[in-house]
């Protein structure tokens, strides 16, 4: 699948992490693209959060280029804000472009000061490698404990001709709903506005990034930008902008479940569907609450169709519920009926269970419209093993 | 140190769990006692949690027997709130007491059906084996996962003599605060009415079990019962209740200490104190989401001085937080002034924290005077192993 039109991409190793993996991604746009970000809603943010923010609303929603650094998310550092910003006016010398349109992100390990030499000294390299193809080496290069490269791309067929959108994302521990949630940036050439661009990007991150759950945790770095500089020419129409608007919704979500999928330690996608809730937030609600049960993540990792623990986690979300109402099905098994057990064999639906993809499909009898789709992983001893010991 | 007066314990196997350990258990007072509960606030109420309910209100706060069985819940079940009556008159026959003086709770499995004849076949030795000094084996009986009993006793010396409290307790997954968060039954022999004990006993929750987190998830059958019978034959004055309370509170802060310690998995017990939060609410808020963490939960099982983790879960809490003004000690040890990286030595400090007692201090500078405590446990392997396995 072709990338979108005027996006350059580079990697290079600057030695922030202690592996010789490349740990510097720049992704350059040849005109200044009109941006949209959403960031972490934790109340302790990283400079780079804060800087990006910034510069974004002097640059009035334009970026030229995104620096992205994994190995120390420049958090609670003394010389944070300055680090972001001398890293920031070093890319804009290069490619003679204003430092404000300079988008900084950093992933990795809290409380450790950066040096931006280690940056500006890599820069040269990273520029004179930047190139329309290496789209995936930028993808590599922003991982941290991921186990698997994660990026998703579309085109979308418009009158005019095709625009194509491109994205890549990472992070598998510290998943939560509500924000960004990890790093992601998704490259579009459509020409669209800054302000319409940001009101697509809210609506798809409601349905994608805010959908899924690792571990309750939520990072200091979360971001989620997506840039659309029009290099294909086309401006969609109105009608138009809601079928690109549903092909980003589309590539993040494909997003979100590959972080899922790679969450730490999982070995299975668990996808939860809640229908018959009074609205949509209280359908979202019980289904977070099930995806952030220990217990149920726990009991899935074993393959044990203990939907009791479902049920009791909904009837944690915080919303009405009447369990006389609910029907549980796992793998298009019913375990549960009005609340009660169902007729069931556990040898055989164990088995389903032991499958890399788990079904919960929990619905409420009765009146209620409210639908929604909710992502998580299991719980196993991996996670554990992998948390313990990421610092040293 | 002596148990209180006037109550008799007793236990037998019932044949509910499979296997042939003490199932249930019954608490007997020689006269009818005042009597105070709070219950779970999951919306999937177990049947004994209705009946105590129920009873405890048509009784007007008396309670003659209190009837305990583990391994099933009696939750999600067809037949749940037939059982659990037939149960309490069955109990009250044998004992020529009112049956909506007997106190049903149930623990274990949801989902699956009591049969009721099991209880009522074991009543007769259940109730011949009544003895004042078995508080012990009721205590065992009450257990599922845990790996150990967990009991606590305070003589009160008033003015006409002592009174005694003794309390046991049973719970290692599935404890979250702003409950009852598990099984507990205290037991006093002062004299003191249902209104009084019900006030006494909301204070002494919410500086014990409602201070304490092992999995974040909240049981349907969480029971937290006090019973004052007056055996002593001594009354509190209005002083002196005072000192009952406090007495009271620091059983229960026992009890839910030892439930955090045997957490499911846990090596370690965790103290988290905030001192410096806007009042006392904010600082539990960011108590609980530190003791919630999994990111910080397993870096202390893996002895990681990880205090950027601890940051961004109190970011997290949803209460304003500046991280410029957030002191934080581990173990004694000062890893973070004014939200930035103070200078110690990791290799001793991974040391201590591979002791079995872990101490967070979470200072905030300025004016605030909030200040809470909180306790938690480790996460470890043995946690998702306890877990993924329970029910089959």
């Amino acid at each position: 699948m072709k990338l979108p039109l005027g996006f350059r991409y580079s990697s290079v190793y600057a030695g922030i992490r202690k592996v010789a993996k490349d740990d510097v991604a720049l992704i350059v746009s040849d005109a200044p693209a009109s941006a949209a970000a959403v960031f972490t809603q934790n109340r302790v943010q990283a400079a780079p959060v804060r800087i990006a923010r910034w510069n974004l609303s002097k640059s009035r929603g334009l970026v030229s280029a995104v620096l992205i650094n994994a190995g120390n998310a420049n958090c609670a550092t003394r010389t944070g804000d300055r680090v972001a910003l001398a890293s920031c006016e070093a890319v804009a010398d290069h490619l003679h472009v204003s430092p404000v349109q300079v988008f900084p992100a950093s992933t990795g390990v809290i409380g450790v000061e950066l040096d931006p030499h280690l940056i500006v000294n890599a820069l040269p390299k990273l520029i004179a490698g930047l190139a329309p193809d290496r789209f995936e080496d930028a993808a590599r290069a922003i991982l941290t404990t991921d186990l698997v490269m994660k990026t998703a791309r579309a085109p979308v067929r418009l009158k005019k001709g095709a625009v194509h959108i491109a994205g890549m994302t990472k992070g598998s521990g510290m998943i939560h709903p509500n924000m960004a949630t990890t790093l992601g940036f998704v490259m579009l050439d459509a020409a669209i506005p800054p302000a319409a661009l940001g009101a697509m990007l809210r609506t798809a991150v409601n349905r994608s990034y805010n959908r899924i759950s690792v571990d309750g945790d939520t990072s200091t770095n979360d971001t989620m930008l997506v840039l659309a500089n029009g290099a294909s020419g086309i401006q969609p129409n109105q009608r138009e902008s809601k079928k690109v608007e549903e092909a980003l919704a589309q590539v993040m979500e494909d997003l979100a479940r590959q972080i899922v999928r790679d969450g730490e330690g999982a070995r299975k996608l668990v996808t939860i569907e809640i229908t018959g809730a009074s609205n949509e937030a209280a359908a979202t609600q019980i289904a977070r609450s099930i995806a952030n049960s220990p217990l149920v993540k726990t009991a899935i990792a074993g393959s044990d169709p203990n939907w009791g623990r479902i049920l009791s986690a909904a009837g944690n979300a915080g919303v009405a519920l009447d369990p006389s109402k609910v029907d549980i099905d796992l793998q298009g098994v019913s375990v549960c009926r009005g609340g009660l057990a169902a007729d069931f064999s556990e040898s055989e639906l164990k088995k389903k269970l032991d499958e890399p993809e788990c079904l919960i499909r929990f619905a409420i009898s009765g009146k209620g419209k409210g639908a929604s789709r909710f992502w998580t992983c299991d719980l196993t001893e991996k996670y554990i093993e992998i948390n313990a010991s990421y610092r040293t």
